[in-house]
């Protein structure tokens, strides 16, 4: 009498999500003091003050201007000053015809698979990945592939990645700053990546997309390059949000940018338009559409995150972790204490220490750490990463 | 190499959507003044002033927490003020497991009829009817059945509601205050179909949803009633949105509510989170849901479209235009002058006056005029609707 599988996908919730509900209630029962919630990728840093005063005027700005719907894929206006603000960054020239405002990279990412995918395509995902590829893969008809990073630094593999290209495959799914691993691809790993899609789009007669999950693009440590991935290969969507470096993950800002050098760009446009259609998506939230537009070249201050990143390494190095150094995003990719990553992640809540198993990513024996807490988070957690190292007499 | 059906999708946008596009375009060339657009439900009254308030005091508060992720159905404490609310206006004795917040009206019923919708199901319309409910029926693998209401005063035709009932019919979506008739159900017409409902699902053996679409609800005038659906219907699903009634259309905010007389309320609940996740909605924009939570017990000032809807119906009076006398929401339902909407539609632009063809509401012959606009927008097309009429040398 219902869609079992919504009721599935419901009962089980993101591993994240689920952690984040119990974390969030077991701060009620003995304060949030008392809890390490490593968790969710909530940003610890404050937005930039500017957000702070763009609300406050809108809020005092004519309301039945400020609220209106805009136009589907946002206001023409806000779309152009994006373009504009990545052109200088980028060395560009997209307009705003290029650009499709949704709510967050998740949406976006949404978006651009039910616009893509047809009955049989496959989508390539590299694990560890994030979580909801697999969810919205499915969710639009389509079947996801996993391949496995390099296990010695967690780049892409470019020999399984070759393996694992068949006709059927229409996407492949990047995410660099990576969630979970903290790991940056390298302009070299991502240029060979843009030459087998090269070869083997031609190979099968049609192109593979490149889907750049961008969420984390602004959040690089020791001056690490993150490449411009159309500027690499011309099939490349960027799915883009400014959930985390503007701190507004609660708002669902975020793009789909499809540049004019994809193939069919705008045919491919239009069924990223008419896929946000068909979701129920009507247009990103028209209040923060106008605080974007007038804060698109602020930046977080990241320096929050590279103490905290500092700090949980020296903690684990004490009690000696094992752990991938992480280059970008917030995360902190550490092996689980047994092969069993869940069993490992529930012996962790007996010290109030939430770390998000990696089963969920598609990989067997490490935690995630969400190293966007406060710093007092991290230093009060030391006591409890010992007591965990304890329990398993090493 | 792409999905040809989202082109298409993208390709068409929504007459509503692309009048209104129109409309933005006109409006630039020759001044919004000489633009009569009647195409789109954006309201033209101001939110009430609190909603402003609040903005401001969010803009100075702590941005961590204004803008964080709340959880996926919205913040726990956020909903149990929501709930509250309605149980003091209805009676009622929800809390917040009962609500899923979501992006809007349109994002509440994609996840519904998502998380109902099993292959061979069939949802029904009754015509004429917003025109995405055939799109997300679609989206989610339903068939839309469209069912005429009756022609005399355009209520819920019950006879011919139980000859389209089949055993694959899952939902029956209703709206009252009815876009675009402006037709409020009466309590008689309303209970008739629950009992319907009632017998058909006895004799199918499995329920028959009622997807209450309500985004109308506080836009009622002449104290007509509006009846609380499930106090009629143990099955019925509640799909609400704040964008009319709190002039927030922009913003995407809204719920589907499941109360616990719903045949498995906690698997359709489950079932409609499950389905938020897979279509990539994450969370309620934060801010607003703060907002709303301030707010939820005011009112926009409807008396400004009750004096639209009267001066708008003395000038359609006055050229002897045929229309349905509106009793709730802010649409009038005005016959064509031509059998072919769309080419009186086009006719009617030549006047400047942007009207919407019915044929996307699943009928012919009709169009429909937002009256939800300036004063002085419906006082100067008055020459424009004369104007027309004479082109048709009536």
């Amino acid at each position: 009498m219902l869609n079992t599988k919504m009721q599935a996908l419901g009962d089980a919730p993101s591993p994240i999500r689920a952690l984040f509900a119990y974390g969030a209630q077991r701060k009620k029962e003995i304060g949030s003091d008392k809890v390490f919630d490593f968790s969710i990728g909530n940003p610890s840093v404050a937005a930039p003050e500017s957000i702070g005063r763009e609300i406050v005027k809108l809020g005092q700005a004519d309301p039945v201007a400020v609220h209106a719907y805009t136009q589907s894929a946002g206001d023409p206006g806000v779309l152009q000053t994006i373009a504009e603000s990545f052109n200088r960054r980028f060395g560009t020239s997209y307009t705003n015809k290029n650009f499709y405002l949704v709510a967050g990279a998740s949406g976006a990412i949404s978006c651009t698979l039910r616009a893509l995918l047809e009955p049989e395509d496959e989508v390539i995902a590299i694990t560890p990945y994030f979580t909801e590829y697999r969810i919205w893969t499915e969710a639009h008809g389509g079947t996801l592939v996993e391949v496995p990073a390099r296990s010695d630094n967690f780049e892409m593999d470019l020999d399984a990645l070759e393996a694992a290209i068949t006709a059927h495959t229409k996407v492949v799914i990047i995410n660099s700053p990576n969630n979970p691993v903290g790991v940056v691809y390298s302009r070299q790993n991502e240029e060979g990546l843009a030459d087998l899609l090269r070869r083997k789009s031609v190979e099968y007669g049609s192109p593979i997309f490149l889907l750049s999950d961008e969420p984390y693009r602004e959040l690089v440590y020791g001056g690490r390059e993150v490449p411009w991935v159309p500027d690499l290969y011309d099939d490349t969507i960027v799915c883009y949000s400014w959930s985390k470096c503007l701190s507004l993950p609660g708002e669902r800002m975020g793009f789909v940018l499809v540049p004019d050098a994809v193939t069919q760009s705008r045919a491919v446009y239009s069924a990223v338009c008419g896929a946000g259609r068909s979701l129920g998506y009507i247009c990103a939230p028209s209040l923060f559409q106008k605080v974007i537009a007038k804060c698109v070249d602020e930046q977080t201050d990241i320096t929050a995150y590279e103490r905290n990143r500092k700090l949980l390494c020296e903690i684990l190095d004490e009690f000696g972790y094992e752990y991938i150094e992480p280059q970008g995003a917030f995360y902190l990719w550490v092996k689980a204490l047994e092969p069993d990553a869940e069993a490992f992640s529930e012996q962790a809540k007996k010290h109030e220490l939430l770390l998000v198993p990696s089963n969920g990513f598609g990989v067997e024996g490490w935690v995630r750490l969400g190293y966007c807490v406060s710093e007092d988070t991290i230093r009060n957690s030391c006591d409890a990463f010992g007591a965990l190292k304890a329990d398993y007499g090493k």
